[in-house]
């Protein structure tokens, strides 16, 4: 073989690899033994090349080591806990390793963390992971900035296990009609369910009953007319499958911070 | 002619009046410059046969005595005021004129008025005309006692001048599932919307805006089926339209009391 | 020991049996592989005590003699296949089981056999055993002949996978309403979407998308207000779930037929 | 005086004038005594500068000449009929006067000289002037967009006397979905009731019943979520308002090409 020249072999094997990356990312998660990541190790199939959890289980490939995980995979779907955020940021930013980041409550060094790694590797950050949501919250917030005057009000509706109300979806529905209407929701906001309602307020009301997933209303109502936004989660798998959809799309993307939107941009 | 016969004119006439009873009954309206006494006089149409209010006035055969307004109508749509009671219900029980109540607020003295006439006139007590809402009470009822383990909860959407709430109908309704179950609303209500539900509440939650007239959505879910009975009045003149059909269902019917249930029965 | 007299332990026995055929009367399953007859199975628990299919299993009492099936059974849940029914009908009655009967499409002789067995024995017979809807059906009813003028439309939403439209759960509404009407649902059903509704008309429309196990709404329309009767199922057990209430209810009842709506009075 | 200076009271005079146009610009409507015209001119309120129509009528300022009209507004609400569009277009550009139009069923004539028009004088140009459904239009493109695998159905709403189904609406909401999935609706379009929906069906189903003004739900489904946007118009009313709000957006904006969107904008 000539040397310094590749092997057809290699370059065969090379591209195989990138068509690999391109059309099915090796997919790692961190957090795979919870209830999230199990439903994404289902979702994510042949595709899944590894977890990251307490304890080690070579059976299945779970390692404790965010490093070890990292060389094995494209991408990583992170529903871990807050407290890993800066050990995985290192970790993922040093193997190259592309990050789909679920976790919720970072505090400040955790997010400083994170803005490191997204000048080194492509991280998609997101609160939640359902498409429909996602284009809820950017709708909503159109609807709060072209229908200022409409009086908005907001519904959610639990399975009764649920303790706090309003729920936190239902809360970012509120907060992104009102960074529509360039006002701060705590401004705003009524989730008393007596008495007039200021101009310009945004309600809450919540139900709860069943094994109800989560739905959520947005309606904004006048005197003549009245448009109502609504989403129902009909299965929690709704929240892995968004995240696989995410970990396709950010694998082999420009260093960067994404969010959920921009993974469903057409 | 021969005495004791009664002239075929008469005959004539009397039955030409039973038919009126029968198929157009003339109808009296108490309270006829209120909002509803208004749209009541306006579905009556050609069978308004005159009001009651506190100014006369001849031209519209608008009396201020509730006997001179007996003598001339076959049924009385009474939407005046509570105070009205008990002087309406002796000049309508000694005119022998069926009387269609939809005052609210009566206290016993006015209860007991009611009763009384009664015995002598046909009396249709109701809080509300609307024959959807009537109807929604009575299913509500059916609802509560066949799926006694469902979670309840009653939402209710209105105008946002309104101040109260849960509205007077979310509470007619919530009473009707609990009377359903057996059990009384104030020991299972809750109008928080804060914290687990315990087994059996009823729950309660309110929107409010635009110019809402009243909707009202009672909700029974169980983890695997919900079943909601929802209802939406569109227009005001429900009320009214409601309180037409009940004059002309009560005029001709024996002396008792009524109610709005009793006159939607087919 | 005397002579006649029944041994006290046996008393207790008999009174044990007795007990736990009023608090958990042991269930048979006909039709225990298929999936709502597994889902039974699952829902049974303890109290199943065998089943019937085409193969015999001894691990899971399983047989495919009937008799021998009613013989270990207090009830049984027969929701195998229409063919079966004259079998079964002989083999429950002369056993003395009380029979579930969720088949559908029986035909006269079956129907006959049905009859004949529920001189014998306590028989409900339901097409479906939502609780929820079985209440529908009696509520839609109500709606049809208490509000005859209004405007009927039943709306249907399933799972992109379902070929016929409207659904049978569709046309059981509509039959109830027109039952409600005294008229019959195919001289007033409009299931084309072009044109005028005539008066009386009873509509139907369907939606097809995601996996949506079931949803069906009536909405009756006047110019003033409207009135909505909902029903979702939500997950496929919900037939189990009621199966096992009518089974429940059913075992010690007298002979006769009886129907799911008997069974959710309270 | 100066002269060739303007006098003082000149100034005030003119900026008053300006001031005007600004905040409450002159308006007139042409078709002002048809339905929408007339709810227009209420609307419109003292900013009422006149109307045109096939009879004259002075006391109310109605002429039957455009150029006439022109010369009295800043802004005139056209809705009238497609037959006018040529002719009001060039008085309305020779006067220099601002032009809502929301007249339908434009031929290629009317088009182009609505072009001609645009190069003078701003022309703002909706098949619908309702704030929310001009919203919900450009919502359910990014619907379409972003959930493009979603199973898409369309439902629409409208009074008993509606002939017509589906609603041009609801046809107009079709094709903003298939816009934002960049096919042609024609080709995924089904109206039809039965039988399975392809890939990347739209469906429609309508409903029709007592005097609904018209409601449009957009549903888009997967197996574990959906989204849902509904609009319902409770009051014909809100056309005119939307058509007010755009002729105070429109008056004094540079010359061009407007849509109702548009004037949403924040």
């Amino acid at each position: 073989m000539t040397p310094g020249l590749t092997p057809i072999s290699d370059l065969f094997a090379r591209k195989a690899h990138i068509m690999t990356q391109i059309f099915a990312p090796r997919i790692g998660i961190a957090g795979i033994t919870g209830r999230l990541g199990t439903f994404c190790a289902e979702e994510a199939g042949n595709a899944l090349a590894g977890g990251l959890s307490r304890t080690a289980d070579a059976s299945r490939n779970i390692t404790t080591d965010p490093a070890t995980l990292a060389k094995s995979c494209d991408v990583v779907i992170d529903v871990s806990h807050a407290s890993t955020v800066p050990a995985h940021a290192t970790a993922f930013a040093q193997a190259g390793c592309a990050w789909v980041l679920g976790t919720t409550g970072l505090d400040q060094g955790a997010l400083d963390a994170v803005n490191a790694a997204a000048q080194h590797i492509p991280v998609l950050q997101a609160a939640n992971f359902s498409p429909a949501l996602t284009l809820f919250l950017e709708l909503a917030r159109q609807l709060g900035a072209g229908l200022p005057d409409y009086d908005a009000e907001i519904l959610e509706v639990h399975h009764r296990q649920k303790l706090d109300a309003p729920s936190g979806t239902a809360l970012a529905i509120g907060k992104a009609v009102a960074e529509g209407r360039r006002v701060a929701l705590e401004d705003v906001a009524r989730t008393d369910q007596n008495g007039l309602r200021p101009d310009g307020a945004i309600g809450f009301a919540s139900l709860r009953g069943g094994q109800i997933v989560g739905e959520h209303d947005l309606v904004l109502m006048a005197a003549d007319e009245q448009i109502t936004l609504s989403h129902r989660a009909l299965d929690r798998r709704v929240f892995a499958r968004g995240a696989l959809l995410a970990a396709k799309w950010l694998a082999g993307r420009p260093a960067g911070l994404y969010t959920m939107a921009d993974a469903l941009k057409p």
